[in-house]
């Protein structure tokens, strides 16, 4: 009997806006938002999730939001549902169940929104808790770290743990816009200011020399947490992700991952040290290592390499952590068998050409691995 | 600052095929699939998950699929994971941890494949747990029910219940591959043979006046179990579905959903019968309810109407249950209004404007669908 095939395109559409005070009453970027946002016929409503340290830092946004919703034609719902922040949201089952449960509760339907507000933990689990409820509510995204706005939050991964394993449970699911309010930047603390620049530095040095040159020759003033260039470097930074995104294979059914650069080693790390260092702070590390190991294996110029090294130490990175040398690297070497088991058997690892030119490679050599490493701790001690 | 627009399309593709005997060693089908999918020079490993009951029937499955794998370059993994049939498969959380747990202890990532053999709801659950591992690994539908393979079975959708709450977790996730291997239908009991034909009235009724007169013609046929026009009913209905999925909105990003014909009064059925009617049983009966609601309200004809009873009796269908009438159908009225919160406050039923032809509309009248289940239970006494 004949065999039938089937054949569908889907397309995916949303903005990512920047802005400052999004509840503020005479911002209209929200309002504007729902406004023209299809489906207006419906009867609609929002739910919001927070992550706890947004909420403390920042205890009038619940009533803020009511007033500003108090003129828009949906339904508010006042409750808000209040997650913890960092890797605990994505380790902890019985806050997704929390979230599926408002969702239940309130009535959240398919043309109905959940927004998350918080950092790229608190929206990875929410964003999923929102993508499998109903098959997919609408979800809303509201960064407040300078990781999850240029990076995480532009993207359309979500994801939580599970029994300790990192994003085992996923989808791929767009949201319906993203809101980038750089008010909230003002409270991070300096390890959180610092961390979202490492993204930046790699989708500089795999893609964009000229916006690399940018952030060496504002490194100082983004150091000194001057607020226009960090705008400027958020800004850039999320539109080379979303062009990254859009252009190439949104829901990763090749295994291409150019994104991964610094991350192999970055991934273990965090693992190594129980999430105590940062993401952005084992991007940054995980950058530095692959960055040497590029020089060492003939692909970028000493010069170059130096570059890289220095304007990660001008932000006041911390480029090498004990972990990564542990037992001769054995842990780390570990992590790229990790890494590649992970990829289905078969190795993909982005290195440098140059700055601005990421190249993939399908093995890395044990030996310069551990050069790379004993060169970082061998620099740490003379930049200490 | 400037809004950054992100604007994707992702393309999905797949076949579904028809045959019997997928394990044969001479039936070369599924060795044709592995061959030519791309991604050969990945390892790919295959984990099964099974139906507890197909498996009871079949229990020389495992050995013939391990026989059948020896000669294909990809690991097959012996263990198979065994699920109980129906809704209970769905309902509890148990199961879903049991097949994520499976994924990770026998290392099926992104480029492997998790095949699940059963019914609709062992579908809607592998397919589930599937398409949120690592963010969807790749996943293969072998359904065995005239249900799955001609309805849910070859869609994009899956789900698991949640508090109770049916499908209140799911994606849309696009299978690779949905092979429909007919030998599964011979050891159906009688209502599980005829549970699936409701579905193929349905799509006739509202698309494929021909395909309903076939049907017509084939009625006693088909509830004599001859195997020839089931095959054509399953595949032909299975092309109406793939049709309508492909050519429409496969992500059900709008609200229209034709294919609900007969469902909002079957879903409610199910509920008020904790699931002991089947799907299929409760499908007829809301077909034949929705039937004389379209009489009544002066779309169908009387003659239409008659023709539509007649083949779901002729099929052995029983066209009433208590429940429709309780407490002045006080329930099931209640399910309407489930059903239209459930669509986001505004009502879209299809009804029948003729044979052949579905017509959508947003309201139903309290009084009508009284008259309506009235009919169907003095019908019932009369074809008893």
């Amino acid at each position: 009997m004949e065999t039938i095939q089937q054949r569908f395109t889907v397309s995916f559409s949303y903005p990512v806006l920047f802005t400052t005070h999004l509840f503020d009453p005479s911002n209209p970027q929200l309002r504007l938002f729902f406004e023209t946002f299809p489906g207006g016929d419906f009867r609609r409503k929002i739910l919001f999730c927070v992550d706890a340290g947004v909420l403390t830092a920042y205890p009038e946004l619940p009533l803020q939001a009511a007033e500003y919703f108090r003129s828009l034609p949906m339904e508010y719902i006042p409750e808000w549902v209040v997650l913890p922040g960092g890797e605990a949201a994505k380790n902890d089952p019985a806050l997704f169940d929390a979230i599926v449960d408002a969702v239940d509760q309130f009535g959240i339907d398919r043309h109905s929104f959940v927004a998350a507000i918080g950092g790229g933990a608190v929206l990875d689990l929410v964003g999923y808790a929102a993508a499998v409820s109903h098959r997919g509510v609408k979800h809303i995204r509201i960064p407040t770290t300078v990781l999850s706005q240029n990076d995480s939050g532009v993207g359309v991964k979500n994801g939580i743990n599970f029994r300790g394993k990192k994003n085992f449970l996923g989808t791929f699911a767009p949201p319906v816009a993203v809101f980038n309010d750089f008010a909230f930047l003002a409270t991070l603390d300096d390890r959180d200011w610092r961390s979202g620049i490492s993204e930046a530095i790699k989708v500089a040095l795999i893609k964009d020399k000229v916006f690399f040159e940018w952030i060496e020759a504002n490194a100082e003033a983004l150091a000194r947490r001057e607020e226009a260039p960090m705008h400027y470097l958020i800004h850039r930074c999320a539109a080379l992700h979303i062009d990254h995104i859009g252009g190439g294979d949104p829901f990763e059914s090749g295994s291409a991952r150019p994104l991964d650069f610094g991350h192999w080693a970055a991934h273990k790390l965090e693992y190594l040290t129980d999430f105590r260092i940062r993401h952005g702070e084992a991007v940054a590390i995980g950058i530095a290592l692959d960055t040497y190991y590029s020089e060492l294996s003939g692909r970028l110029t000493g010069d170059d390499a130096q570059r890289v090294i220095k304007v990660l130490l001008k932000l006041g990175f911390d480029l090498f952590h004990p972990a990564l040398g542990e037992d001769d690297c054995a842990h780390l070497l570990n992590g790229l068998r990790e890494f590649q088991e992970h990829l289905g058997g078969r190795l993909t690892i982005t290195l440098l050409d140059a700055v601005g030119k990421g190249v993939e490679v399908h093995e890395m050599d044990d030996t310069l691995i551990r050069q790379s490493v004993n060169r970082l701790r061998s620099s740490h001690l003379a930049w200490a």
